[in-house]
């Protein structure tokens, strides 16, 4: 343990050279209560002469992705790239072109396919995610990712990330946080892309899964991807899935729905200094503006928990300067 | 990214600086054939000249625990832990005096506990394990550790760990590997421990599992382990745990049974440099002696296939000048 602790201290003073000085680590976010209680929270669980001191192994933060990362209207990103699988695979399965939720998939029939619920998405989602290795399944999603643009804004869909979000990644990180993502979306959809869009490695990405089975072949190993469900990383199954798979409580936590109400309680009921936030979807002009009535991250009992407990809520609109990178002055047009 | 790159580079230059000179990071291996494969890896890994080079980030190491790092016989310790627990709970369940598997057990008849086969210790364990809150196991565990004594040396189990093991894990810490359990034990049973023993933190370990539920209780929130299996972190089970958390492939991994032949299998098919040690028990005046005929730790596919592929093979006599950290000179008998 003794190495931990030289590279704590060493680590610490080149991060108070390069962060302790003037410079501002939050730059898209307005200077709003929602900006100082982030950094609030920062300097107090950082300043050792703060009782609200917290060790650097025991710094947690975990992010919700899908609307607390990233954009996800009008459909959660990684369905549209279940969509855009089934219609690359469908000249395989002809018969696919009678047979339902497939057929509305292939016509682009989205009313039909969300009219057969959580069954046919499913089928979907098992039909596009499973039957293949791993390693197979890692090349279809980053080739994707690499080339699929969002129907509003004809951007690649990792470049409908939110800038104020990854400044607070890196802020953490920088204030030697370790950053978890913890999803409900498929972990193995995010582990090929998250390390250069968040900066965040695969072992501290936590998330839905499907089983896989080890297979020996004849060229050697592999894992295959069965049409089973592993574990379901929502609501309920976030502190779950934290406890499984990090085996500490978090310090932080960010979500934006009702899907991250218990990853939130269950954050603030540890011991000592906390935080929770909540992105609350207000900006209709840069993004969406969405709450109690979506049934995409519908966001009801979380923020009246929110109110009750005094947990901090971004307003979109009011509280970020700018949402996407690209909006940034002098960014890549 | 960057703030990654300037640690690493000032974490180097601090390893360097502490561990570069004349010192032996593994002072308990004798001078053979295996100490020196361990150390021409390591050496070849983090040498940036050199063609077998690998980055921080994929160093990875993943360790089995059972006969790889502590002891295993008579019997796994877990099942010690197990079986104290049910002798610990009996006052309250007066029917196990007449009900197998637990009769045997508050019997110290274990002939009849094993005749049971899995589905008795199967009960046993659920009986032992499940029905409490994690942080009530994780007291329960502190405290076994703490005090339990193994029958043949009286010694805590957490003192039967292998001293030439605790090295190799901070040499290779020392050389900026992350160092993971991967283990058939329960992650639970491990966590509250190996952080003080080993020096590996929670989130670094992989194990099996019983399932766990969210609940809102008056105090707040909690999770409920429950009689029901989740994971099973043995044989074919070791690649799939590895990818589920870690989702990275090692380039080293360490194990000493058949249980752990996939996992071998699984981190040398990787591209580039690789390393892959089974630990053989030879000794059976300072530990024991088993291999291919033990029902506990049977090392005998395993074997052959290292023979086959050219894996290295710790001979436990011959290549270890100490077992146990306690026989050292000058150890506190």
């Amino acid at each position: 343990m003794k190495k931990y602790n030289v590279r704590s201290l060493i680590a610490a003073t080149v991060v108070v050279g390069l962060f302790g000085c003037a410079t501002d680590p939050l730059p898209s976010w307005n200077d709003t209560t929602t900006k100082q209680s982030i950094v609030a929270f920062v300097e107090s669980v950082t300043d050792p002469s703060s009782d609200s001191f917290v060790k650097v192994e025991e710094r947690i933060a975990t992010f919700d992705n899908d609307g607390t990362l990233w954009s996800e209207q009008p459909i959660y990103f990684q369905l549209a790239f279940a969509f855009d699988r089934i219609r690359a695979l469908a000249p395989q399965y002809p018969e696919w072109k009678e047979r339902q939720p497939f057929k509305a998939v292939i016509d682009g029939d989205m009313e039909t396919v969300l009219a057969g619920g959580k069954h046919a998405l499913l089928e979907i989602v098992m039909a596009s995610h499973a039957g293949m290795t791993t390693a197979e399944f890692e090349e279809i999603v980053s080739e994707w990712v690499g080339t699929a643009r969002h129907p509003k804004t004809k951007r690649l869909y990792t470049e409908m990330v939110y800038q104020p979000m990854l400044e607070l990644l890196d802020y953490l990180r920088a204030n030697r946080f370790k950053t978890y993502i913890t999803s409900g979306g498929g972990v193995e959809f995010m582990r090929p892309w998250v390390g250069n869009v968040y900066g965040i490695p695969p072992e501290q990405v936590v998330g839905s899964s499907i089983q896989t089975e080890f297979e020996m072949r004849e060229s050697g190993p592999v894992l295959v991807r069965l049409p089973a469900v592993d574990f379901i990383d929502d609501k309920a199954g976030k502190p779950v899935g934290i406890h499984k798979f990090i085996g500490r409580r978090p310090i932080a936590a960010f979500g934006n729905s009702d899907g991250d109400l218990q990853m939130l309680q269950w954050a603030a009921a540890g011991k000592g200094a906390r935080f929770l936030l909540l992105v609350r979807h207000t900006d209709d002009a840069r993004e969406w503006a969405y709450d109690r009535e979506s049934h995409i991250g519908r966001l009801d009992k979380a923020w009246d928990e929110a109110k009750k407990r005094g947990w901090t809520v971004v307003d979109m609109r009011r509280d970020w300067k700018v949402v996407y990178p690209f909006e940034r002055k002098g960014a890549n047009q």
